[in-house]
């Protein structure tokens, strides 16, 4: 990232930010974890975090604006699984033999507190750790009291909670108790299932006063009821779906076809993945959550709609954490003539994810220094959903979301 | 494209531009004769042409700015093969068999004028329609005599010379004929072979005050000679090298690379054409001065070095002007781990480069209009090597070039 | 194809041979009529016909064998959809503006008889060419009655029928009515569902001793009651579902992993298509005949379970009949290191798959000539599942299976 | 592979075989040696290694045929870089963490013996490691002292030389040492320069009754003096350059295209690699060889010439021994309609050689208890370039290779 700026005042003294993670044994978090610790003891530099090189003007981004330091993180969470993370890292397969010796010990120190899972949202993926609370206000209570604990215990002088939790399916939406703060806390009170795992971590989070962002496609934080809590309480929340792979990709390479009017006439996606994340895809439900998060960039992006965007997730092993990308693209160039481009990502899902869950819990804190409340939509270069108050059409082009990102952290004001 | 806009005095009257184009006969010209053509038929609409949905506050672009409108443009030029247009359309392969029986009559009434060609720069493209000439300063006038007939036997009000002609190989960019105006004059008239033909064909536009575009890898304009020589006449120069596929690819996957922070290792490019300029790349000196244009763009985008850039270029046959690019590309993310990416584009050289070839012309025209000499930095968008007054490095980035195009088009100042 | 041979009596004169084809307006069927019209008007050569330049002892294959010529070989037909099969090349966009001129006038009076459907076995695909018999019984008598119709009327010395029609749903395999002839002649009677449309055919054409060939995925006479029934009626039948594109390569690399002991851990496929095969295989039920008999391939050549095998076929349009194929393979080899191979095949369905079918043809024609009943494995070569008497496992490496079939051809005894 | 057999009389107790390998200290060397150690000590499997699986009759072909058993291979050799084998391993990336522990003490153990080089025959392959002797006749006698010592030391049953050096140069083949014995040993003794390094090692081994391998692209026992001298002297040689990457594919593919009558219009083939041999392949000259073996083998298999046969072989370090080989290939089928394949293998280049070169020790010692002088054409399985005693088109189809060769080991007589 290219640094861009505006004078500002600097905050004094080390800053101790909190990540409380949903899905802490998930490969992202995992990862997220082992890298900060290896940052600590010198054993990787910032290579792949896009904020660690950006400076405002001409003094490094963290100095400038008051933001944490990535050694001042402390990251903690929840998972339905009650391994350690040395455990979880064994299993991912993302570390290499000597990462794996270097932040070893630290891992096995970490384990992950009982979560509030539900199998009924996300069926493939289960564990033992779950949190004895049946009733979802009880969950509430049990989500709220570990933030207050994490916050004690460590001492932290801010706290974001960050949802890295395998997918969950999506509620229907226009449900009663997801449009008004009042519905849904006679929801909770209620039990009402159209209130999900990651909306009870989304509620919670908000009422303790705790910056909120959402790293996957789970409706979450995203409903009215809960963006205007956020609001009520002066807490930023941003989300959905951090934009990793191929979205990513694709909200590079449309606007340059748009540039160039060169029409889209198809776009064919397929990823294959054999993580956990993956797994739990297999789940029809699931995936459908994921697809629709996916699926509205490009006509946003190029201004008409793509009759045959296909996007497809398979489960497929072989490669683990290594997944692939496989996109077939038809263009229509000058007189009506046909063109193709294919890209193949051979990429790593949580290399490139986990820095960014690092960026944003670092960012929301600061957007919680500075005061702001609600939707943060500045954030958007992050998702592949990005959150809008009123859920209006966000901006996807990956240039266009840099440069509000760059722009904000700078010291402009937010909004578009 | 995207409009973007200030508020302009509109220009009356429908403007007529000629466009006198050196390789006339080649895929490029010969396409874009034929398109325009179909457009005037209309048996083709403005698909692919970049600024034909582009508006200025509201308003169509020609009309807010006085841009010639395409079906304005009268194309004219010189080529070593004096077949008509048709014949050559027929050789090239770009147009359907539609497309080819409603342009045909057209194109055969479209017949190059005799080139100024040089077999000692650009040794596989030769042919017979030369121009009787055989000093530089002969050439150039016989240059300059054609432009004036154009002018006038088409009562054009602007006339702009495009370079599509073969590449030619490089002189010494330090040859002391290439320095200032008056040792460039010294070396028409003493024959100076450091003076190559894409050369005289510059100076005599320039000479005639005609605005120049050098859509090749050719040296052409891009010496201190002849940009000073168009500031002193007030003639707007732009270059070189038209940015059509793998290098448009290139400017627009690098920023994203290093807005993601994710470090470009190695990048192996290969390209097969089997056009006629394919078949003087097979010329190594030919080869040289495009793999030079082709090269330097990923290092200031990314801001280091990229020690393994390798760009090949063959000459391939069985698909003619459907050229293939493909890219193997290695990143290494967070925790020095490592991805790749695959970009395989098949596309169709003429089918990209012509509408940018038309857009040229308009667009210099109009810098014309606006009273605009020297090199034209806002046009960087078209080109894999853009020219700068001063030899300083351009932006690269197509988000970024695409910017200050428009904003120069809605009126802001040129400049970067 | 490599001619092999041993001596053979040579039949005495032409040999006129029928081609009745259901789905004779599909892209395969049309793609067939057109290619023998434009070779029999020298418009075309027999380029992509595999028999073409196989000698049996030097001779030409024809000639040694008795095998009808490509120029004595008439094709005839059911299709849904009624228009003549100008309109429905015109609709395929298989052929180019040349071809379709030059076989024009012929194929526009080419129109399909009515049509034994059941919309209840293939949704996606209608059309109103639908023959008035309600019950199965019924349907039997009307195709018999065309067979005989056709065979009178163009004077055959041979017949053969040959299924090209959409994949339809498969019934169960193990249902009663298709155990037994008398099962099956009773299920008739009564009207049974499990009784499909294409075994509707293929009893009918086995009924009136016409050979029977199998080129889609659906079941058709893949049952033990159609076998038996063959056999007792000297009737030769062959299938299933022709051996195109992606399990074609397949067939051709997995043996070659095999021999280089290269361990194949997981094999990635998936199809686009856009043409009314693409369409018939949006219905689910469809789809899952045609991954039936795309699955089984590889295991039986690797000699082990490929645990990571997936599939995919997707409807996607802005290719009509071009399929694409693409294919990630991951690979063990020495040491446990992993390798991968990926195989994009942009290849033409109609085009692979024509010159296949009009060879089938003529094979079964001579082996009915050589009075061969039932399955005939010889014929493996051609599909992607191919019959065996006993529902054993066939051969399925290209290269075997071309031996096996030259040797035939050239006078070997059948059977494996 | 498959096994297929004759009866033959088993040998008796294990055989020890030596391998003397030029080029140890080489990525494909190495990665032999460390991988039978590693099956010593039961820290990997056979998987890999293509006769691991092979029964003649039913009994594992060592025990059927009197093969040495992988265990009983001994390997040593020469190297111009002295450095033992665990730093070579260290080098070469090859091996991962775990497998340089477990071999990396008996790597360390063996250290290359000092090697006849010319740097003037491969440039930029340099080392220290050198035989003090000046010319080639003093060259042979070194080589052939390395030899008897290393036999007799290792108490050896057999003893094969392997040249897994890298790529130098071809003089002319007809040079006149290189036409005959008496020559060739005249040219020795002159010290005649058209006699390369990797000629020096195979004269030595057939004098000393060894047998001889080329994997590399070198000329060496290819000229008619080494075939006739060593159908004099009664040793087996087999030849030239390992097929194990992009040459393999293709001549998997190549047959399958053939026997579809699909006919190759053009076949475009870059390699990206960044090992030792890569960087030997900066020098054009070794590059020469090369390509040279590379080019022959599509014309053989399709039976006609291919005349847009493009190969590149580019030095590309990003990922070592990681080679890349993208293949485009153009396709005409039936009615002249065109089809594309890509195929990009990403393959480990020593760790698809490595178990060849093995498994040619092995087969060369067979050779050579059954009495089998001179050219091994059976071996033709292994070679981009299957060496013939009288310069005669080999066979290329690597299926038909496969049968020749498990004919051969089953005990057919061997020739074509």
């Amino acid at each position: 990232m290219v640094s861009s700026a505006r004078g500002i005042e600097l905050s004094a003294g080390p800053r101790r930010v909190g990540m409380a993670v949903v899905g802490l044994g998930g490969a992202v978090a995992t990862t997220a974890v082992a890298g900060l610790e290896l940052l600590r003891v010198g054993a990787s530099d910032t290579s792949g975090l896009p904020l660690a090189g950006v400076e405002v003007d001409g003094v490094p981004v963290a100095e400038a604006t008051g933001m944490a330091d990535y050694a001042d993180l402390v990251v903690g969470g929840w998972d339905l699984d009650g391994s350690d993370l040395r455990k979880a890292a064994d299993q991912h397969g993302v570390l290499d033999h000597r990462q794996l010796e270097q932040a070893g010990p630290y891992l096995s120190s970490v384990t992950p507190w009982a979560a509030a899972g539900d199998a009924d949202f996300c069926r493939n993926v289960t564990g033992g750790n779950v949190v004895l609370a049946e009733t979802r206000r009880a969950q509430v209570d049990a989500v709220r009291a570990d933030l207050r604990r994490f916050r004690e215990e460590e001492r932290l002088d801010g706290l974001v909670l960050v949802n890295l939790a395998s997918t969950e399916r999506w509620p229907d939406p226009a449900a009663p108790a997801l449009q008004t703060v009042e519905a849904f806390e006679a929801g909770l009170d209620a039990d009402d299932r159209s209130i999900t795992p990651s909306m009870v971590y989304a509620y919670a989070a908000i009422a303790e006063g705790v910056g909120y962002v959402n790293f996957t496609p789970s409706l979450a934080a995203d409903v009215p009821a809960l963006i205007a809590f956020a609001e009520s309480r002066g807490v930023p929340v941003a989300g959905k779906d951090g934009k990793t792979g191929q979205t990513m990709m694709k909200t590079v390479l449309a606007p340059a076809f748009r540039s160039r009017s060169l029409t889209v006439e198809g776009w064919y996606s397929t990823n294959i993945l054999g993580n956990r994340d993956g797994l739990a895809l297999e789940d029809p439900d699931s995936l459908e959550s994921k697809l629709q998060t996916k699926g509205s960039v490009l006509d946003s992006i190029l201004g008409y709609p793509v009759e045959d965007h296909v996007v497809r997730i398979d489960y497929y092993r072989p490669r683990g954490d290594q997944k692939e990308a496989w996109d077939a693209i038809d263009l229509v160039g000058f007189l009506g003539q046909r063109m193709q481009v294919k890209v193949d990502f051979q990429c790593r899902d949580s290399i490139l994810a986990a820095p960014l869950a690092i960026e944003l819990a670092r960012l929301t804190d600061l957007a919680q220094q500075r005061g702001q409340a609600g939707v943060q939509t500045q954030f958007g270069w992050f998702f592949k959903a990005p959150m809008t108050p009123d859920g209006s059409t966000p901006e996807h082009a990956l240039h266009r979301q840099e440069r509000v990102l760059l722009d904000w952290v700078a010291g402009a004001p937010a909004g578009r």
